[in-house]
């Protein structure tokens, strides 16, 4: 997937850094590598005043982070319609202890970006971004699973959201303790760090041939726990 | 920590299970485990019609989830505020690989709770909470490092959110494909469970002595990659 033309997101009242600016960056190429890495998202709208936020399978293609889910799905309608929303993701990289219980932390890289959905209502787009979902699980699965079909197509609702407003935020490093304490605790402190990291693959007790699938394998290289 | 008096959480308009109704649940010991298992959780609030999602640590105490920060975070001052809010808590537990594109899907575990929260303004309340966000990264960690001073408890703003009105939402399991596809299809398909780990701890080089923190260590046996 390329990269935008965009290096930055612009600086807006909603994006602007306030609090920790040091961690924070609209740097697109940090934002993007954050969506590309994570599998699901959190996304929230506003229904008559109250905030719901649910989790998402999400992927991003260029400039545009796509959606998909059952015509139902509250969350999802909301986007369709243009309400605005708010999506972020997190990405924990570790625990972070402190010789201070006030100084814990944790390593994290965070995306948030503001702005308002639309319906994918063109076909090869919608196909795209649905082979594109699929290709964010495990990169080649799109080519060993049955693409879907029109049936499917029609039951299925994609909404694309915009990266044109937001920013990124990182936490990297050691706990930043007062000097004092530094030089005079005898409190161990450091990083914990976390991966999220796959098992075995379960095969399906139904499947028929085939012992394994490549694109999986892959997927099972990549987050290997060692 | 002890659990609710309430086993199940009422059926609400906002907490209705609309959508694949058998993934759901209002029981409150799943609720709880999921909350005590996650290291973080998303909170979304409203700010002038918009809706704004951020990470937060978190730990359960009894029937709230306690949440802490400075006093200049966007989304806690609106917590603090008493401003409706959502809190979602979502853990991957595997990615899900049918035959069909389709039909992949995750399997996780996830919590939504809707509510206001409430500035902790006691003193003991205060300490206990930060105290249990602490021990909620590391049991037993709060026992090591130097508690809070009145400077870094003045500083700090901790936040309760009742466990009110929600729900749990649950998928376990291979993937579901159409009959025939089950039968025709040679595509492998199953699942691959995900976990989060932890690594190697990496000590801060300015450590003065102590080799290791007895805490990190059993957070370490916990999240073996093995």
């Amino acid at each position: 997937m390329s990269s935008s033309k965009e290096s930055e997101l612009p600086i807006t009242p909603l994006s602007t850094l306030e609090r920790r600016a040091n961690r924070g960056s609209h740097d697109r190429a940090l934002i993007d590598s954050i969506l590309d890495e994570a599998f699901l998202c959190h996304v929230g709208v506003v229904a008559q005043g109250m905030p719901r936020v649910i989790p998402f399978a999400h992927v991003r293609m260029d400039d545009h982070v796509y959606l998909h889910g059952a015509r139902a799905n509250f969350v999802l309608g909301a986007l369709a319609a243009g309400a605005p929303a708010c999506l972020t993701v997190t990405l924990l990289d570790g625990l972070v202890f402190a010789r201070s219980a006030f100084h814990h932390s944790m390593n994290y890289r965070s995306v948030v970006l503001y702005g308002a959905g639309a319906v994918v209502e063109d076909g090869v787009e919608k196909r795209e971004a649905l082979d594109a979902l699929v290709e964010h699980m495990a990169p080649g699965r799109s080519h060993e699973a049955k693409a879907p079909d029109e049936k499917e197509l029609r039951s299925t609702l994609v909404v694309r959201f915009p990266i044109v407003e937001g920013s990124a935020k990182v936490r990297v490093g050691p706990p930043v303790d007062d000097a004092e304490l530094v030089r005079d605790s005898p409190c161990w402190a450091g990083e914990l760090p976390l991966a999220l990291v796959a098992r075995a693959p379960r095969a399906d007790p139904l499947n028929r041939e085939h012992p394994h699938s490549d694109a999986v394998l892959r997927v099972v290289a990549r987050l290997a726990p060692a």
